[in-house]
């Protein structure tokens, strides 16, 4: 047999569930949960550019999952399963095939998925994966970007900057004593099982940057929004970096929390769901009547300009 | 607006249905065909290794498709939609972009899909391109790799070893004064729409070589299968090379052509719903009892000795 197919036989149908035909057939076959919404994303990782070609392949195939996971999350839906294509050199090491696939194992377990599909080919450039995750939602109760309303607090759970500052700790550029902010850009969290639906009127995930985002959200409803730069909550970690760090942490990309909307009477109830699922919601802001943009004010209320847009690749 | 925004704002957004949510939210939502089965498939294909460096953006795009296209149409499924990561260097210039989406428009239209998400990234190496492509059969319909019986016959639409020898008209290796076979290798010809359930015991697409592709379809039935190399279907420009180029024309990948087992009963009926599609069926061989392999005759019935294994990227 071929090694390609060598490879996939040994390192990737044992990951698959009935969904995947045990990878022998041309494409995956399931029946969708009946009266469900189907959710469905893809994102793309490159090495150099997304991950670093050191990091372990067993974490970059959990990033890759989770950055995926968390677009699921921020729809609101629970996952199903996966598709995945890996673009890798000719030279890849038996060991990395099994590692990654461990990585996968591990996370497929965590986050109760299966592989269902997909394709290895090998490139002469960086390694470059794809993975598609499928999700589902009651009909109609997927959670949109631009539903926000006047009034509406804007509110992010779990701790923001971390991921930007991990890469920075991981090139040696700012101290990281415990290894926990190289732990958060290397193996993010995705906000999944937190029952947002009905309560938060609109979300989403932030991977580009918190400000840049938060824009997003804002465009999305025509309305502006005002962030109280004090009260974005940081780990001790990134808030140890002190001020100078601050527009890094808040433009900074690979966070991975989600970003809500809610209306103030629903906030409490919203935030007794994420403690349930052992995760903090922060207020951070207030939607505003439009044009749409982004309002940052230090502590005592003052405009802060804000200098960088956020993660863009080109 | 940061470029990466502008970009998917005016080049893939306008390529969306009511599913791709206008490419603004975190995924695509959709209410998949009540009582139908999902098939499902991710292919990726990367510059200088699936294409070439010069080859023109919309006939890459199309070729993204049509190589998804058709493991959905090996499954016997209906294309509904698509995902999409590209991954390009930050230099790609804008008429790349808008080349690319005429193409997947322009197949889009042909086959009926529409493209509902996806990411663009980046990379410092080739262009490296997946496409998740979602189809719907009636339930259990699907068409399996493994449900060959031995009498079966053993069939192919169209013509094999074109793609594989358009490779070597474009490199200039081989003469191809119309530029048939080098049109064969960029844009193939998905087999949609042939009805082959319930006719048809087993079906793939051949991508990696008719003679390693018999050999997946042999393996998964755990049979034999004989083909007679002289009822290999050739197009005029392939036959034209004679017979040196036999190992290229049955080893070599890119057909995108459908190798289909069926009972000797219902080969009429099945080469019938090929031709009202306008697709010509040719019985090239027959199953036979195990252990699973693929034996190839000459026209005198004498065994010829395979030499390449097909296509591995590994």
């Amino acid at each position: 047999m071929a090694r390609e197919f060598e490879l996939i036989a040994r390192h990737f149908a044992p990951l698959t569930g009935v969904a995947g035909l045990g990878l022998r057939d041309d494409a995956a076959v399931f029946a969708p949960p009946a009266g469900r919404d189907l959710v469905v994303t893809s994102d793309a990782i490159v090495e150099t550019v997304h991950f670093r070609a050191e990091d372990p392949p067993d974490l970059v195939a959990r990033k890759l999952l989770r950055v995926n996971l968390s677009d699921l999350a921020a729809m609101g839906a629970e996952p199903l399963g996966y598709t995945l294509t890996v673009s890798v050199p000719k030279s890849t090491p038996e060991a990395w095939f099994e590692a990654f696939a461990r990585g996968l194992a591990q996370d497929q377990a965590e986050f109760g998925v299966a592989l269902m599909g997909g394709d290895t080919t090998s490139t002469p450039g960086p390694i470059s994966l794809t993975a598609t995750l499928f999700g589902h939602v009651a009909p109609g109760a997927a959670l949109r970007r631009g539903g926000a309303r006047v009034g509406d607090l804007l509110c992010v759970t779990g701790t923001i900057g971390d991921g930007a500052l991990g890469l920075l700790a991981l090139r040696g550029e700012v101290p990281d004593a415990d290894g926990y902010l190289a732990g958060r850009y290397l193996l993010p969290r995705p906000r999944l099982g937190l029952r947002l639906g009905g309560l938060a009127t609109a979300g989403m995930d932030i991977s580009d940057g918190l400000l840049q985002d938060a824009g997003h959200m804002a465009a999305a409803a025509g309305l502006a929004v005002e962030i109280r730069a004090p009260d974005v909550p940081l780990s001790a970690a990134a808030a140890a970096l002190g001020p100078a760090y601050g527009p890094i942490r808040l433009g900074g990309g690979d966070d991975y929390e989600l970003l809500l909307a809610v209306a103030p009477a629903d906030a409490p109830a919203l935030a007794a769901c994420c403690a349930a699922a052992g995760v903090t919601l922060t207020i951070i802001g207030q939607f505003l009547p439009g044009p749409a943009h982004v309002r940052l004010l230090d502590g005592h209320g003052e405009m802060v300009p804000v200098l960088a847009a956020g993660f863009s690749h080109f």
